[in-house]
């Protein structure tokens, strides 16, 4: 197994351990809620973001259990974004990660309730003294996520997402879209490590640049896959840009230009990574994963 | 005009003015996200939560400056929740605070967004230098609110309630419930300033013990008013309660014993801020002023 599959694997393993300990089941009638939050985020999905934080934290030497949290975080704040995608009145998707949605699953409001928790209690795992013992450092990595997930970056590009499935979006419009919707929660997970151990600007920089690079071949081949994918293995609907003539890099591109593009995307990535030597290879792994991948 | 509603209309125009400054309309497709955060938000509701941050602010030589940053995110969370709580999937309200709720007002998605992004982003104004010079400070009022925001605080009472909806509640179960839903962010309210100066544990105490009594005199006059209360001076839809046929305080007390049990908190507030002397005044108009109110 690569590098990269091993640590991907491990990624879940450990978030899953932690989120045991952050999401308890309480011995009272709103354990509901927590039901719904511990079935959008234990044993779901790839950890992905996990993996980037934990795989950058050994590059940069911050300790395990603080990258831990700090993935935690990550997860619980990509579940709820999920969550709420899903929802009905948003993207009226039945299933993800190869079962029902949260409000299929449980119900809407449930499914409301549950995104909303994991959502602000993840800003109380990154407050804890177990996150990092300096305070500033948790401070700055809250305001980051808070300004990368809110209006002006996920939450934004979500807003954008429903605007464009009315109107058709030119290829600017779609990079801006996407850098805030997918982009976003990358770039945290690809410069938390680095901001937590105060990196150097170089080297910040040149994650920078590689979270954007991921961040746009992840959409680019995410809209491939909506058009050429096999749903039981993608895990989810799809077909349904088409059906809803969304505007998405192969609505625009076309899918060779829109292949071609992640291929670009996958050099440049590379490239920026290059000042790390031999500490980058797993990230360079994900790259070339995120290039190749069926589901 | 009283010291305590001088001071709450204080508290509307200066949180208004600082979310001017944290919610900009920005000049992209986004726009449509900010402009259903503003309308949920400035010039919206009384503003009792700020006062109560402000207020102790002003008890505890918290500076002004830091004080209003503490209550544009707490009257931020207190939206979101207003916002999500209106949904068709959860209580169905058309109107809130006079004016049509935020989905009906724009649309379900964009309603579902705005609460997320108001979630998301005052964390980011807590966690900012500006809110307090010392990050310890921050990061501890960040894990409080998160906290008392989350699962075990707002949101669970929030998931109580739905399920109260289905199933009768009994007394202890109602207070558990409402201890979360609304008395959560009322004790995050009222500690804060006391939090953020580290005052000693006796007077945090105090203030617990007032926080606690008027957010329960706080649902219990709720419960009253949605069954002898004027829609068009409370300014939402009203009744709603027995038509569900949800267990309230007035629905398990009845509506005298329910409107005593309130006059006994008010006691029981004035006392536990005896320790004050006259620096707890307008605390103790503001408790008057929850048992007296008519919308």
């Amino acid at each position: 197994m690569s590098n990269f599959k091993e640590q991907l694997k491990q990624a879940r393993i450990s978030v899953d351990q932690n989120l045991q300990k952050w999401l308890p089941l309480p011995d009272n009638l709103s354990a509901r809620v927590v039901e719904a939050m511990r079935y959008a985020t234990i044993g779901g999905g790839k950890a992905f973001r996990a993996f980037l934080i934990l795989t950058t934290a050994k590059m940069f030497d911050l300790p395990e259990a603080n990258a831990i949290n700090i993935a935690t975080a990550m997860e619980m704040i990509h579940a709820y974004s999920l969550i709420h995608d899903d929802l009905p009145s948003m993207d009226n998707d039945t299933m993800r990660r190869g079962k029902p949605t949260v409000h299929i699953q449980f119900d809407e409001a449930t499914a409301i309730l549950a995104g909303d928790a994991l959502l602000t209690n993840a800003f109380e795992v990154l407050a804890d003294e177990t996150t990092h013992p300096d305070p500033m450092i948790r401070t700055k990595l809250i305001k980051m996520l808070a300004y990368l997930a809110g209006k002006d970056g996920m939450v934004g590009g979500q807003m954008i997402d429903l605007i464009g499935e009315k109107q058709t979006l030119n290829l600017e419009q779609i990079e801006m879209l996407q850098g805030k919707k997918t982009g976003a929660l990358l770039m945290f997970a690809s410069t938390a490590s680095a901001v937590a151990t105060k990196a150097p600007e170089e080297q910040l920089n040149a994650l920078k640049t590689y979270a954007k690079c991921i961040g746009l071949m992840f959409q680019i081949t995410d809209d491939i896959l909506d058009v050429v994918g096999d749903s039981a293995t993608v895990g989810k609907t799809l077909g349904k840009d088409k059906d809803e003539t969304k505007s998405t890099f192969v609505s625009v591109l076309g899918l060779e230009a829109a292949r071609q593009k992640a291929e670009e995307l996958g050099v440049q990535a590379d490239d920026a990574l290059s000042i790390f030597g031999e500490k980058a290879i797993t990230l360079k792994e994900a790259a070339h994963f995120i290039l190749e991948r069926n589901y």
